[in-house]
């Protein structure tokens, strides 16, 4: 035993979970550490957000993943230090667990360039826990707005709008959801106006998805303005306070502000004694002078072609695997010298009910059939036939009935001000 | 508009809905107010915080549920005040709201029997919020107990040890779920030893389920002790700390302790200026000298042939439904001169898979026939389609695979402690 590779893995994301499982029949010993009990699909965590899925759908044990693969273990841990000089990984309940070969998979978190006030008034979306915070935020808004209606329609107006920063896939899938959950909401509360309700998409750039073609920017553009959406290009958010956001085309007043506009990465660079942000990888994902730490996921960045790659699912994935390969050679003692190639097989973003963008393998479609093939993807990549099953029901439910099924406050409310 | 009966509903559980329901052809204006946004299935809550459901399957948003009732308002708000000289609710927000006939279905929180202090390290499962806190501890406790199984086996075996307090079917329900939850967690922590694990049901009185019949107490027994479940009937508790319960015969080390021994009713008694505790009402479910209001559910106290009505969800709503007619009659002018009178229609208590006890119009069932009527009946009254279908679902699944399907741990973790 002794003599078999010590791999330890730090996070359990696309990256990390994909690295462990390249290496199910390597003769190697991994631990996996997280912080987390669960591995997450994030791509659907806005639809927890905006109450049309349930935690437990888009969220599987890592145990549970990894129950027949015997040479990983797995800890509920927070790591807190890296030594590079001992091999070693020092994690918050006070053990050190060795290593032969690191691989960090730790994933972002938000950006607020600079402005960390923000983040109170302008929550971002990573976690579970996340997505709960901004539905009960969401939800409450309505039920306060509701109260209000007739003593104080500024109030009930401020309290029905919505502004989401940042116009990349997770800001546009955000403010369709907003916009179809407001609507379906609008025949439960009765003294509230529709009219009143504002979805507004703000975004520093010229326009919506800068990362897809223009054509299907446009198109997104337009279904969203068709569910309701106001969408700013060219806006800078200058200041964010809890009821209003001053961009550099005016204020806009809303109760609820949610951050989709930049990540930075984990603290995985401090550990190593780097500068802060990303960590700088080469073409076989170690840092320069590191030979047996690998960085991954969205907590990399590696250049291709003079931009660096997309803090996607698909690259840590790809990540992930690479890592794998090039570790089970080394432990079999094989040559390797491959590096790693990102395979970009296109991108997708849905904006609602029968409306996505899709940019794969070249083909670009839009509409019922974007939204399709948006919804394949999405099922097909998550874990678990559970979890497949019933993310199809609860979309078919939904579908049918025009309704959002998990419209639930469950925290105790903060105290209601006397005058919201 | 302003001589129909302006009815105010506090509390939208069993009671306080089906008051609502009942009402719904009549011709009054009804304001429904709770604290929360959405009606819970109780009975079901214990399987939320043993991971088996998600909150979304036992919980509707209220709003939903009367959808189509236009003679009611729903205002999700906390009720502080009642001024019976002025007849008028006075809310949180700060909304005064006027009634004609006030229905007061506010349910019951727990009781720790003076030891307030208690509450902190044994909770109990009114809330989602309180089931949901629960889960997260139980399935910490495993993840803690993994880390430190080898280096401080002491440790693990505490924190594989659970205490549930009060053996009513609440308190045997709860037992049985850990010990399945726990044998089903094994499989999937490498390190934990099963035999550290340690359910114990501790009651005060002769036998558990003390509402059922001898021969079902003593079946519920065995069927807990056949799960491995140990349990200590006439064991009174007289401490309880983080990692200890202290008896009258002798101390338990455990580092979860769930309370499911007594209830208090809620702040209505103080509301109506009355003594603390459940509000005694006659037979037409009014306290003495209140003329237009209504205590129901868990909130009340209706002496039966000299024993109190049990706080269980048949009474709350057969107790809503007679206010219901009750004030349709009075609504309409009509003689209403019936007495509220309670149709007992028996008691069910599962243990866990293929085990439960049933006492139904006299017939009294165990085993595989007895927990196929528990799980018919609790799909039965649960509300709304979706609802019904995602239970069974889940319940079909679990069966199967053995497993669990909720183990998330959502929510930022304390710190872990150096030593756990």
């Amino acid at each position: 035993m002794a003599d078999r590779l010590r791999v330890v893995i730090v996070g359990a994301g696309f990256g990390g979970l994909s690295a462990a499982k390249e290496l199910s029949r390597a003769p190697v010993d991994i631990t996996l550490i997280d912080q987390q009990n669960h591995h997450l699909f994030q791509p659907l965590l806005y639809q927890v957000a905006t109450a049309a899925l349930t935690p437990a759908e888009i969220a599987v044990p890592i145990r549970q993943v990894l129950r027949k693969q015997d040479n990983v273990r797995v800890v509920m841990d927070r790591v807190e230090a890296v030594s590079t000089a001992e091999k070693t990984v020092r994690c918050e309940s006070g053990q050190d667990i060795p290593y032969d070969a690191l691989v960090l998979a730790t994933g972002a978190r938000h950006s607020y360039f600079g402005n960390d006030d923000w983040a109170e008034h302008a929550p971002g979306l990573k976690t579970l826990d996340d997505a709960f915070a901004l539905r009960e935020k969401i939800l409450r808004a309505f039920e306060h707005a509701e109260i209000v209606a007739e003593s104080d329609p500024a109030a009930a107006r401020r309290l029905q709008s919505f502004v989401v920063i940042g116009a990349g896939p997770t800001g546009v899938e955000m403010a369709g959801a907003i916009a179809e959950l407001a609507a379906s909401l609008m025949r439960d509360f009765r003294h509230l106006d529709a009219a009143n309700t504002r979805v507004i998409l703000v975004e520093g750039g010229p326009r919506v998805l800068p990362s897809f073609a223009e054509s299907l920017s446009a198109r997104a553009q337009s279904d969203l303005e068709s569910l309701g959406v106001e969408v700013r290009v060219n806006t800078m958010v200058s200041d964010i306070s809890s009821d209003r956001v001053t961009t550099g085309n005016g204020v806009i007043e809303a109760g609820t502000v949610i951050w989709a506009a930049g990540v930075k990465a984990s603290p995985a660079a401090r550990w190593l004694g780097l500068r802060p942000g990303h960590v700088e990888v080469d073409e076989t994902l170690r840092p320069e002078g590191l030979e047996d730490v690998y960085v991954i996921g969205d907590t990399a960045r590696l250049e291709v072609d003079g931009a660096p790659l997309p803090g996607i699912a698909p690259v840590a994935k790809q990540m992930g695997q690479y890592v794998g390969r090039r570790l089970a050679a080394a432990a079999k003692g094989a040559a390797f010298t491959e590096h790693f190639r990102y395979r970009d097989a296109g991108a997708l973003a849905t904006i609602g009910r029968n409306r996505a963008v899709a940019d794969i393998f070249g083909l670009k479609l839009t509409g019922f059939i974007g939204w399709l093939l948006w919804g394949a993807a999405h099922v097909y990549f998550l874990i678990g036939f559970k979890n497949r099953l019933f993310v199809v029901l609860h979309w078919l439910w939904s579908y049918v009935t025009w309704q959002r099924g998990v419209r639930l406050i469950m925290h105790d409310a903060p105290k209601l001000s006397k005058r919201v």
